[in-house]
């Protein structure tokens, strides 16, 4: 198992985001996605086509809000694989914005991705650039995560006041549920009964509320880790060295077992490793994300703790929905934000979260192995 | 095949609706659900023990409504075998009309039944005196249906600018779709998300808008067919004198062919004629609601006239749900509201809605061969 290089310092603040660093923004959002949160590349087009259209997006901080500012967390839901061929419709977020609006009774000034993770973390520089708002630089995850239980602002204990999703012919519906457990079930039944994919709207922030139910700065750190790839001779090797990760395995895909199943992707990926990892073999658990990276019966990393399957020559993360036989990759893993290894974070995120019976393990302990 | 008596003088109105009273509408209610709109005796009982704590419930015309008045549609939507053993929660209409309101941006001062049906014909009166609203004498449908889109509003052309769920622990969900085949789609899948039964809000009236968008006096109507079903020595004749209706074959069921199947009843029932009908043999194709009669390969009636099997005794009509082997029923059936009959009445709920490829004969044609 290949050791990672010393951690870099915490990377600086981007103060916009303009149409060419859509791709870096959208290298690095593939690989925080860990698999899910929506293949990125026509995420990527649509984005890039509203920044030139509209300019540059201002990217605040959390330390940026007045009292006049309030944040909504903007996220497509659903299944990618159905994404894939169902795109947004052109008045879809202006839709969503204007009903979230008159649901939270006042204005909304600022937009944030629910997750930094795939497309999600992409598309919501688009949306605000044709809104006129701005972006808060920061997610609800720190990476990509398939249920709406699983957010920052919830292991914060900031209630949801509201959830607004919008299709793409323009039906909207609002749910106002008893807790986020009811939220996702109500949530995931709309997606489906909507043909599978939604623009969704979740939490009001504001410059009270937001700071510590947030993970901060990770629009500019996905850009950072995007850039990095995009530059580096050796991609993988590169990526692995920003985000201080391992590469757990080198090789190609030997199995694929997936299926759409109750608005996830759902299955697990079989990786046989090639030149230095010949004769090992690792199967990658998944539900929209990947879960848990298994090698001799030995669990080598699981969530919250991030796991990325990228292809090993470019470097560029590989979504489930996109994962096939033959594909030459390696597996990465780092460790999640601190926020996910709390008490609270791992009731929510941990293995047990996904019906696994397995204690979890911070990653950095089983790589030192 | 029995003639009907000439039919009565159009009914008077009732002013209000106390306890004593609900027995009769229950009674009358589930006649006019076709076999739909789920069993009433729980209704019946919560509806007593609501008006006997609470007091009467004035019973208002379209006539009286003034430009203050606003009117919701309300009713249980859901599969009746659920509905059976998951009751409502004390508080559950309340959070329905307090979340209405709020999406309204108005008081709401009446409430009507969706369909005057079975159970949600019977469960308003009730839900009124708790909350201490009006109650218009009329309903959307003059029976049950089983989807949202057979609706009088529908068949007039007034929009649903909105529709508020509320489950039984107090997730509330508000769906505003571009049409209603749309909020039958999103209404389904929450109701399914929710556990099989929610109570659900949907239109609002105003003096201006419910004028021919409503079927009026249905209220009174049920309760005065109650009366003389409860009164009668005769049962069967008396309500086939009130309601004009003919009766179809006296006999015992012979078949229940009966699954649930996309949240609804589906299936067919055949009755066997006895006494004066031996040798005679109905086939009943039901979707909640009983949709058509055959014999000899002849359609006898059909949607959206109305046909009840009730028992052949007390004359208490017997919902799909609650049919079965052996039991001694007579098969009535009475001609709908004109408003079925024009053109877009019988295209939203003809025989063609429900997926047979008949034409639509008035049932006082069959009846008369």
């Amino acid at each position: 198992m290949a050791l990672a290089a010393p951690s870099l310092p915490a990377p600086s603040r981007l103060s916009q985001i303009g149409a060419d660093d859509v791709e870096a923004l959208a290298a690095g959002a593939a690989i925080f996605g860990t698999g899910g949160g929506g293949a990125v590349w026509a995420a990527q087009r649509i984005t890039q086509r509203s920044l030139r259209e509209h300019g540059p997006v201002e990217l605040i901080g959390v330390e940026d809000l007045t009292a006049d500012d309030a944040v909504i967390m903007m996220s497509g839901i659903g299944a990618p694989t159905v994404g894939i061929e169902m795109l947004s419709s052109e008045d879809q977020a202006s839709t969503l914005l204007r009903e979230a609006e008159k649901v939270a009774g006042r204005r909304i000034t600022a937009l944030m991705p629910a997750e930094i993770g795939g497309s999600n973390g992409v598309s919501p520089l688009g949306w605000a650039a044709r809104l006129g708002v701005k972006v808060l630089d920061a997610d609800g995850m720190g990476r990509a995560f398939p249920e709406a239980t699983m957010i920052s602002p919830n292991v914060a204990g900031v209630r949801c006041e509201f959830a607004v999703q919008c299709d793409v012919v323009g039906n909207v519906t609002v749910a106002k549920t008893i807790d986020l457990h009811w939220l996702e079930r109500h949530a995931r039944a709309g997606v489906v009964a909507s043909g599978g994919i939604c623009l969704a709207a979740h939490y009001l922030l504001t410059a009270d509320t937001a700071r510590g139910a947030v993970i901060e700065g990770t629009i500019s750190r996905a850009t950072l880790v995007g850039r990095a790839l995009l530059a580096a001779e050796r991609p993988v090797a590169a990526v692995a060295e920003v985000l201080d990760a391992a590469v757990l395995l080198t090789g190609k895909i030997s199995d694929v077992a997936r299926r759409t199943e109750g608005g996830f992707v759902r299955g697990s990926v079989t990786v046989t490793g090639t030149g230095a990892d010949r004769g090992r073999l690792q199967r990658i658990e998944l539900q929209n994300e990947n879960l848990l990276v298994l090698e001799d019966g030995a669990v080598l990393a699981s969530v919250p703790d991030l796991i990325s399957i990228v292809d090993a020559e470019t470097g560029q993360a590989i979504s489930t929905e996109l994962l096939r036989f033959g594909q030459r990759v390696a597996v990465l893993a780092w460790a999640c934000d601190p926020l996910w290894r709390t008490p609270r974070g791992l009731e929510l995120a941990g293995p047990a979260a996904f019906g696994y019976e397995l204690p979890y393990q911070p990653f950095e302990r089983t790589r030192s192995r």
